[in-house]
Parts: C-alpha cells; sequence; structure tokens
C-alpha cells in the first residue's frame, strides 16, 4: 500500500488564495545555545548579543538574540507552506524587527497571502505573503513582506486574476522599532569595539569590511537545519548533482549573516538591525565561495523622542572570491559585478554621542 | 620510559565474563544546547522537542530532549567498554525509553555481560549486553540488549563455552513507556505540523518520506564527539586509509538520527521513539553520502489504560544516494538493495482523536 | 566617498609603545552551550567539564567551563589589537589560569605591551604581553605573558630600543591555583574513567594517547569563529591560495584541544590544566590531517597544603598523520620530526590517592 497522502509535498502556486491565512508549524524555543551557535557560524562580535553584562548595562534583561537568527527561524517555518516548491526567492518589503528575542522565548510564525500573479509561461506565478514572527506572548518580533515564484503543480490550473500588492520601497525610520527599555547613556566604546557613533557616518560613506570568511558545505547546512529550514536545494547534494548549478545552493540567509558579522570591522557599534528596506540574493552561493562584503551610507535618520540612538540606512553588498576595496556592485551597463551574491538595503541603529 | 599501563586498548573478547557488571566513565549533563544540537545536525522538526510551549501543553514541564538524542549519549557511554574492538554492531533488541530527560539531567550508564559466543575461527565473538542508561535519580531513561562482534586479543586464548541469551522479537506494546503526566487532550496538530492521528495510519502503509539529506564527513564527526563516543572508525581519516573501506565511516546512530528528522514529513505526529524491537545497520555510511528514508506501519496498539495515545510499529529504512520512492528494502533474493544502509523496526507513539 | 577609517587594519609593530594598556572588546557571556560545543568540537570527556554531579561531587557548585575554553575565549579576544598583523605566535610563558569560569560568567580581557624588539631586517618586530581575562565580578581566570611577531606597517617607521622582558621557564607549583572549594576526597574513579592517580605517574613515564582525529576545514573555522578570534588566516581560503602554505591555516589552539581530549587515555584524571610552562606551534595543521598526541611526565610536585591534589608537569606532543607509538619530538639534530606540530609543557592537576 503506497503513501495515502501522509508527507506534504508543499504548495503549489494554484494552492494559493488572496486572503488566505496559514499558521507555521514546530513553534521553537530559543536557547543560550541558539547564541552560541549564531557566533559559532558567523563570527559575530556584536557586544549586545554576546554579553549578558554589556546588555544590562544599556537597559536590556540581557544579551538578546542576534536580529538575522530571529529572521533565520521566522523565516525557516514559513518554508514547508510558502517556499517548499519556490522558483526563486524574489525580494522583501516593509521588514521590520520588533521586541527582541531572548533565551527561553518560542517563536511561532504566520503568514497572509497578500497578492498573486501567474506568470505568462503558465508554469509558475508570484506569491507575496506578509509573514509574523511572535513570542509566546504573541509580540511581534518580526514583520515582512517577500515574494517567492513558485511552480505550479498543474500549468494547466486555471487561477484568479492576478492581485499585486504595493509595498513601501522603504521603512520609515519612525516604523523603526526601539527596544524597550534601551538606555544608551552608559554606552561603553571600548568593550563594543569602536569609537564610532551615529554621528561619525556620512551619506555616500563606503566601507570595506575588509576580511572574507569561506562557507563549506557543512556549516550552510548546519544552520540552514538549525533553522529547520527545510528548503531541499540546500541539503541534498545527490539531487543537486541534475540542477542548473549541479550542486548544493547555500542558504541566502547564512550570506546575510556572514556579510553582518564581517561589517562589524566598520559598524562595531550597529548594535541592532531594525529593518529591511529590500534585499535581493542576487546570485548563488556554494560550499567553497569566500564571502566579502562592503556598505555604503544611504540615509542617516535621528529617531522621534531619542537622543541616544540613532538611524542609518546601508547598503550592503557581499561578493564572493572577490575583495571588496574596489566596491563590487551594479555596473555601468546596469548588471551587477559577477561577484555579487547580495545586495541588502537594510536601518541600523547606533548609539549618539 | 614507555607506557605503563596507564592507557585502555578496550576490552577483547576473552576479557568479557557473563555476569560481568561494566560502569561505565564520564556521566554527562545534558543541556539545552545538545537540544539546539539535536536539531542543527540533523534537521529535527518534532514540536515537542523543539518548543517548552508546546511541550507544556501536553502535560510535560517542558521539551524533553530529543528520545534519539538520549540513545547515542548512552551509547557512546559504553564503546570504551564495549566495542572499541568491535567488528561489527550486530544487532538491538529489548530496546526501550524509560522517563523523559530534560536539559540539566545527567546520565550515567552500566552494562551487564548476558553472553559470549567465540566465532569458530577463534578470532573474535559475539558479545552480548544489556545496557541501562540512568538520570541523576537513578531512574531509568534507556534499557537494551546490544549485541556486537568484538576481536579476541589472543586467537589462542581459550575461552568459557558459549552462553546465547534469548531476546524478544519485539517489544510488547504493553511494556511501552509513556512519559508520567502525559496529556494528549490540548494537543495542536497545527503546531505540529499534521493532521495525521493514530487512527489514519493503517498497517501495510507506506511512507516516502522524500527529502534527501547529505552527511559530511565534519557533520557525523561533531555528532559523534557529541556523545563522547570514541569509536575511532569514525573520526580517523589517516587510518581509515588502510581499512577496507578506505576511509572514515559515519557513525550508524547519525543515519538513525537523519532519518528520524526527514520522518517528520509523513510521521510529524509520532512525538515519542518508545522502543525498536530490531535494527540493523545494513551498509556503511560515508561523507559525501545522500540519506533519504521510507517506513511501512506493520502493526498498530492501542496501550493499556490510555485514550489519548496509541503506539505504532513502523520499519523504516534509510538509503544512501536514492530516493525511495520505490520502497528499496529487501530484494526477492533475500538480499537487501544495495543502497539500503538502515532497516529499523520500532515503535513510535501518536495522539489518537 | 571611500573609507574614512572606520575599519581597523589592527595594530603593526611600530603602534605598539612598552607599558600601553588596552582593553579589548567584545565581553563575552559563556553559556551551557560553550560547553557543549566544547564536547562535540574535540570529543572531550573529562567528567569534571560533563557533569555538574561530578563537580559537585568534588566540591565546585556545578561543572566548571573547560580550561582551553577559556584560553582560546580570551586570546581570541585580544587578537584583533595584538596579533591581526602577527607573523608568527612564537610563544607563551607564565601562563595560569585563575579561577574556575561557569555557565554565565562574562569574560573580559586586556593586555600590557611588556617588551618591543625590532628584527634586524626592520620589516617586523616581536611583541611581548601580558594578557590578563576576568569574570564579571573581576577575578582573574587567566593570566599569561605572549608573544607574536608582528609586521611594521613601514619599515622605514623609526622605533624605540628594544626592551627584552624576563619571563620564568616554568610556572612554580607554589604559583598553581587550586579553585576554591575544591575536595576530593569523594573523587570517583569510576566516574572519570581511570584508576590511575598522581601517585602512579613517574617521572620520565611516557604515554601514547593512542587514537587519532582528523580536522576538517569546517570543524577548525566553527571552533575559531565560536572564539570571536579573527585571525584572517584560519578563515579565507580565497586569500590563502596566495600564501606560501596555498590553504587556511587551522588554528593552533584546536590542534592543544584535540591533543588535551585525546590525552583523556592515560590522563582521565587529570581534571584540570593549571598552568602552560612553554608551548610552541611547530607546524601548520590543515583541514584534513589527522592528530595523534603523547605525553611525557617531567616532574611531579605536590601542592602547599594539599593532601587531595598534586600537580604534573607534562610535555605533551601533537603531530599529524603519524600515530605516536614511537614518540615523535626532537631528533638528534635538534629538529623536530616533520609530522610534530605541537610542543606544550603544561602543569595539571591530578587526585591524590
Amino acid at each position: 500500500m503506497s503513501d495515502k497522502g501522509k508527507t506534504s509535498a508543499g504548495n503549489f502556486f494554484e494552492d494559493f488564495k488572496v486572503g488566505q491565512e496559514i499558521t507555521h508549524a514546530t513553534p521553537r524555543t530559543l536557547t543560550e545555545a541558539d547564541a552560541a551557535l549564531n557566533v559559532a557560524l558567523y563570527g559575530s562580535r556584536f557586544a549586545i548579543n554576546s554579553s549578558d553584562e554589556f546588555a544590562r548595562s544599556i537597559g536590556l534583561p540581557r544579551a538578546p538574540l542576534d536580529d538575522l537568527l530571529v529572521f533565520h527561524v521566522v523565516i525557516g517555518k514559513t518554508v514547508p507552506d510558502i517556499s517548499l516548491n519556490a522558483v526563486a526567492n524574489l525580494g522583501y518589503a516593509e521588514f521590520r524587527w520588533g521586541v527582541p528575542v531572548y533565551p527561553g522565548d518560542t517563536l511561532s510564525a504566520r503568514s497572509t497571502v497578500l497578492g498573486l500573479r501567474e506568470n505568462s509561461n503558465k508554469t509558475s506565478g508570484v506569491v507575496w505573503v506578509r509573514s509574523i514572527g511572535t513570542n509566546q506572548k504573541g509580540e511581534m518580533v518580526m514583520d515582512y513582506v517577500r515574494w517567492v515564484m513558485v511552480h505550479k503543480r498543474d500549468p494547466a490550473a486555471v487561477v484568479a486574476p492576478a492581485v499585486v500588492p504595493k509595498t513601501a520601497t522603504a521603512v520609515a525610520p519612525s516604523d523603526l522599532i526601539v527596544p524597550a527599555g534601551l538606555d544608551l547613556r552608559a554606552y561603553d566604546d571600548l568593550a563594543a569595539g569602536s569609537p564610532h557613533r551615529w554621528e561619525d557616518y556620512e551619506v555616500g560613506e563606503r566601507i570595506d569590511h575588509v576580511s572574507g570568511i569561506t562557507v563549506e558545505d557543512s556549516d550552510h547546512m548546519f544552520s540552514t537545519r538549525l533553522y529547520q529550514n527545510t528548503a531541499r536545494v540546500h541539503f541534498d547534494a545527490f539531487a543537486g548533482k541534475n540542477t542548473r548549478f549541479g550542486r548544493r545552493l547555500a542558504y541566502g540567509g547564512h550570506v546575510i549573516s556572514l556579510a553582518r558579522a564581517l561589517s562589524f570591522n566598520g559598524f562595531a557599534n550597529a548594535f541592532r538591525v531594525a529593518a529591511f528596506n529590500a534585499g535581493s540574493h542576487v546570485g548563488p552561493t556554494f560550499g567553497g565561495d569566500t564571502i566579502y562584503a562592503w556598505s555604503e551610507v544611504l540615509e542617516k535618520a535621528p529617531l522621534p523622542g531619542r537622543e541616544d540612538v540613532g538611524a542609518l540606512r546601508v547598503r550592503m553588498i557581499a561578493a564572493k572570491d572577490c575583495p571588496c576595496g574596489d566596491w563590487p556592485g551594479r555596473q555601468s551597463d546596469g548588471k551587477y559585478h559577477p561577484a555579487v551574491v547580495l545586495d541588502l538595503d537594510h536601518w541600523l541603529l547606533l548609539p549618539r554621542r
């Protein structure tokens, strides 16, 4: 007796309906181990996530978990329902972090389908979802819109007319969430590792984060399993042989976290990733590639009612096997330099003087 | 002055006596880190082990550690005394899990030699042991019979007549241990990830767990070190060159845990591995192999005095570099399909309606 | 607008001044996860670090973190300021461990420049620093002198006359620190894994630790990131192609921890590394190398006022792709056997009868 429908093959394009609400499986309690593994996987050195003492000195109860770890866990939960049959991850918008996550918190995720648009070739379509991650108290820890191209199960399936949601091109500074209780008056630059505060950065300033870090297949699979992300392209070398790349693909979020960790050299005081305005996984990363990164300051914004913290809008580019002293990015022909793998427009919070 | 007997070379066949009691070294306190690493190593997604909130909703104090992690830690402790000089791991029987293990619990292990039978070639023999893992309160967490073929130090050594213990061919459902306090009335299928409960499975039903996961040498060594398992075949690539396989061998338990994690797709509600009836590591797994799995329901059993939980006896087969849609297993000639690496007959607990 | 000095290129030889005090960045709270990862990375089996119950039986509040983990974390903090531009790590002296470190403790590090001596070729010089690691109460957890050869930024830079500090050739037994509250009267040999106590070792005795363990690139990068050690030679395979080795180099501390873990077989009761007298990373270790180790007892010392604990001074040699039954070390020509990668003279504490 063969399979009687016990396994999930994930949703295909024609399975989604605009307005549909999806509760994702496997709530997960994050612990001190996730904090340590985040250090071990990426080498992150931000003091706020490394030291309970430092975190308490700025008004938090203890070291919060890395903002990107929260991202990875929430997005991982959505994969079996949203992107198991994805052709490509197309974009992020209105991507904000809410209350900080601490060891012991349990995260859950749910999504609402915002829009659907079939591709002209009828074999796939674009799905827009708003996903929300919450802690055990129901507080929002992360809220974002993501769109992915998803295969149709049956090209002949007839689908509803296109609904394309409008998303903001950037998160407004007034919408950035500053953790409750945060008080940077006693912020310790020496412990944090840099004398450079919000005032010291200029719009247009570029920073080469200098170092590179090589990704092994074992590394990216380890992190992606930790996030309970089941996207098959990351884990199956046997099936990978028959894909267009001929091999496994590293989870794009692994590259984001590596670039963020590298950016410590230049942004040591950027203690919080507050929002993504836009992000694109420009090219694939494979085991053996070495990731470098550089950043450009796009905008500076004070935050309403705060004298101690300001926001920097930063475009961070990651490139593989290509040190970033020559700022690889978009070229004059509008195409990306072939080494670029990530282009991320995001808001960072820094202490002010 | 050379080695004066400070190092242990492990026990050889002629060192064992029937009735001998062995206390294994290195009690180990398991923590939240072991829980997180179990996720990171295998990608396991069972809600009971992932979420303290989910665990509390079914009457447990917090998320228990993965049942197979308990197995790995207990068996790891026995290796230096029982199987350091093993030729092969032959079988498991009467293999039961006892009280759940929680972060903070300290596990110890002891074994009793049940039987011994020299092989006709006089170079090795089979050793049967009953091993018991206990927590810091002395409560049984795991109890099993295992038999291994162990080298003789000296083929000329004369040994006692064979004693071959009888072991049960299966664990009786009435002997399966349901954790104290467990109450599945509020069991949340959405959080657990499947609507399929005990009643929904049929004897003879086969489930292909679909996905595959590639094992890197770094991965299996990482897990096996975590379990403080010292079997040399897993760790030494230099010596591995001169073995019949010409390389390191992955710890068989790594494959069991991978197959269990893959089985989430089809058995998301199988919240507890309660017993192994029989298990065989049919073939070796090496770094680079991709593991797939499928299962067949062998038997369904209600549990005495319980309306909320039932047991499924399941045969799970893992195969390497071979997706399991065609159910690789024993072939008509009685031999296994060459891709099969694991054949495990075990009892799972699931919620009833 | 290019880089405006936000990134650190580390200190070069001419940046250091004798007497200079440096506070290193990123205090780090160590947790149970660091304990588990230490097991997973090296396979360490010492009962004191594995079991809270065992630790309590000898008077400690719970299992302390592995002594070498403390070393790795402290030395990792010093890298961005001291050795980012190092040519080579030359030596260690007066290297002592202080109060034990427990999960929840936050470690910080500071250094004082003790000496400076330019090399005759003017392209580099030797920097001696005393570094101190402290916990959140300001208690010393580790105190050592280390000297490294560091590049000059500008060979033409004129530097001060040489100051070469005197360091002790060995730590005196009376300076070894026994953890407060330690009481070995109830020490359990069976749990610890060996009947051999301090009295059983003889000066001149050699012990082959037998097993080998293969290092993968993924493994040594994982540990080195965990310690937030940023030395580029360990992480960047792309840049590594253009180095004299043509590849990444494993962090030398990874080899120390592997050798220490292997030394369990022979020194299971050596529950604490109390001091390094001298240490040298004799040769490089790369991904794929298999590490073996052997030890020689150099000296035995009772400890003042203690009947329950004694010190063994041990020279431990690690060699790669070379089992150590033939004691590879210094050869008759004064050079090391080509397989040797580590020569470490250190003090271990063991229970007495």
